[in-house]
């Protein structure tokens, strides 16, 4: 659509001045120094849905920081897009390692240097903007509604009770949430799940007191050695994880699954190389990009103990920690094929579906809360430093983002026609 | 002997009250913060060897903390007693958890407690006491040399240097220590043997960078998860080390030896109830006691890694740390049959040998430097605290060490003679 390209093409410095403003609001969830700057980057987005064209927007009080929600409806019998995101970022610290100050966004070789520019507030800022395009050029062909959090980056505590009390009014037919990654500009991709994560804290004691290994040693199981060896016997030989029924409920991928997923670039070497390590190790049987992507895995993330002893007689505590539940969301979709078809349109090729091992538990929340599939169709690059020091998004891929969503709108509204 | 008994009787109160003193003296040598009171503490034993009797006494200059070297030579023909013990301490912190402040020696229901009541000072001041009671009866039958060094509890960095260059003054037929413990005092006992110790820092290290065990978990392999397996290759299934060569130079006990072991005192449930532990575990076909006193263990002291990754691309680093020789010291010498002859004089019975997992690394120096064994006649108790808060000394131990040394120099006369 020549309109799209034209409208972007006229507005493209404003657009991303209005993304400056944005970045300059320090809105830090996890920090409580920081709930004016959290109510002022909420504000900031209604403000924005509403310019951007919706009839109504609200900001919407929860226990913890608010969610605002606008939505531009246009008749009740067409297909609704919901969009996810957040406005709240990660703490910048540590601030040393910062080239520019993180709230004072900077652009340098055709990205845009500060905190959450990637991670989610440029992502998010693109479908405003995408909104604006389609209704300032009278071509909006869905539905549209806007759930944008503030709680993303503190493990969204107060959002899952605001779903289930706000169903009908989040009723859709796909949720649409860009904050994930592409692998690259060349090789435009779409996440199509997530293994979810079970995290627990296993702990094991002995006797009483901090035991002389000279002393006692040789005499009384050291809770050490032991934990080592009860971790050494969940995998064996081919790195299969030996715990029971560990894998009964993880779902195979077929073999035209498995051949699209091996088309994403993956260079053995290249990847050695860029970790530093001189093999790669893990399930027999399996491509990396499955074992990564795909297959569960079983790490220890920290280990830590010191001067004990112990034997059979030594205590074993599981604490479970936090988690996330698996997701995979299917390829053979409308929503799916809407998005891939907006991408061959825009980056002249086809999307390569990738697997993620990061774990984004609200996806599995819609599904079943709001009976919807999602898609993660993401803009960002694995370079972007979300989390860290430095944290950017390229120019480029801001404006690719605001030039394919309307495309996503049109084809979705074409093939739900269908 | 009568007339030691007496002599002891009549002096008793003196020889608390010039411990006492000692004990005043904050001889850390960890801390140079102490090092006036180091010198204050050397020079009181020099002190108080020249009262006790010694011809010769030294503060004898190192590049750290002085040794007091004392002497009195009867008769070059005679056999001649070397006595090693330290007058430095271990630090005192955490000072909250005394219960009387440690350098204010305090004497309650029979004990004195003072940070290096036990070890070692009150162990050294048996023998200057003890060397007393034999010059001030006119009863010493043997030559008697003291080396009593200021650093022990840093590693005695000094101590090989200064002994190797003063052979011919160190030359002896025996080296005494008392820096250990008995087993109690209704079963005393003599330490003969230390299991010595090989402490060792190994570092596996995996790909340049923390890796996301979501994004990378199942694909490189993991640092921790592989220092684990190698931690639990270590022992098999009876408990026995799998390090090829392990074994090799470990010295069997004779079927003789292994009885006299097992004389000791040792009550399975007790020991288990006084740890906390439900089941013990060890070396298969090996007692507690001989597991911990004889046989060689393998302990992992500490552990902790966190957040990274990787596969035989692992790189894993091998720092050693101090360690100590082991050493055993022969029951039938004619030292350790006088030591134990002694025991049977004062306590009525006969003393245990056992084997002790501690290592005290001079030991074996002596033995290389000087070409004698080492009798280890400690009067100690297990529940000293030494290297603890409230660390204590039984007044009983004290003047019991006071009156079984002179036996021994006697025995040790007239064995020598034969």
């Amino acid at each position: 659509m020549q309109v799209w390209k034209e409208y972007l093409e006229e507005n493209k410095d404003r657009f991303l001045e209005e993304l400056v403003d944005l970045l300059k609001i320090p809105s830090i969830s996890a920090d409580s120094a920081h709930k004016d700057d959290m109510l002022a980057a909420a504000k900031f987005v209604e403000n924005s849905l509403t310019k951007a064209g919706c009839d109504t927007v609200e900001v919407c009080d929860t226990p913890g920081h608010p969610i605002v929600y606008g939505e531009k409806i246009i008749d009740a019998s067409l297909p609704t897009i919901l969009i996810y995101g957040h406005y709240d970022v990660q703490p910048a610290d540590p601030l040393e390692l910062w080239d520019s100050p993180p709230f004072e966004p900077v652009i340098k070789d055709g990205k845009i240097y500060a905190r959450g520019a990637c991670d989610d507030k440029g992502q998010v800022y693109m479908h405003v903007k995408a909104l604006e395009v389609l209704t300032k050029t009278d071509t909006l062909q869905c539905n549209v509604k806007f759930m944008i959090e503030g709680e993303e980056e503190v493990g969204s505590p107060n959002l899952g009770p605001w779903i289930n009390a706000n169903k009908e009014k989040l009723s859709c037919d796909v949720v649409l949430v860009s904050d994930t990654s592409m692998i690259s500009m060349e090789h435009p991709s779409i996440e199509t799940g997530l293994r979810g994560l079970a995290y627990l804290q296993v702990e094991v004691t002995g006797p009483n007191r901090d035991l002389h290994s000279g002393v006692y040693g040789g005499g009384v199981g050291n809770p050490i050695n032991i934990l080592c060896k009860m971790i050494a016997s969940l995998q064996d030989e081919d790195n299969r994880i030996t715990i029971p029924a560990f894998y009964d409920k993880v779902v195979d991928l077929t073999d035209q699954e498995r051949e699209e997923l091996n088309k994403a670039p993956f260079d053995l070497e290249e990847y050695q190389k860029e970790l530093g390590i001189e093999e790669i190790r893990g399930e027999k049987g399996y491509t990396t990009l499955e074992r990564t992507g795909v297959r569960p895995t079983l790490d220890v993330n920290g280990i830590w103990g010191g001067y004990t002893g112990a034997p059979k007689s030594v205590k074993v505590t599981v604490k479970p920690d936090h988690g996330g539940e698996p997701v995979v969301t299917p390829t053979d979709s409308v929503a799916y094929q809407a998005a891939a078809k907006a991408i061959v349109e825009t980056f002249g090729k086809s999307p390569i579906p990738t697997r993620g091992g990061g774990s984004i538990p609200i996806v599995a929340l819609f599904e079943e809360a709001l009976n919807v599939k999602t898609v993660l169709l993401g803009f960002g690059l694995d370079s972007d430093n979300i989390h860290s020091p430095n944290e950017k998004f390229d120019l480029f891929n801001y404006y690719k983002g605001i030039e394919t969503l309307p495309h996503f709108h049109k084809y979705f509204k074409e093939m739900e026609d269908k």
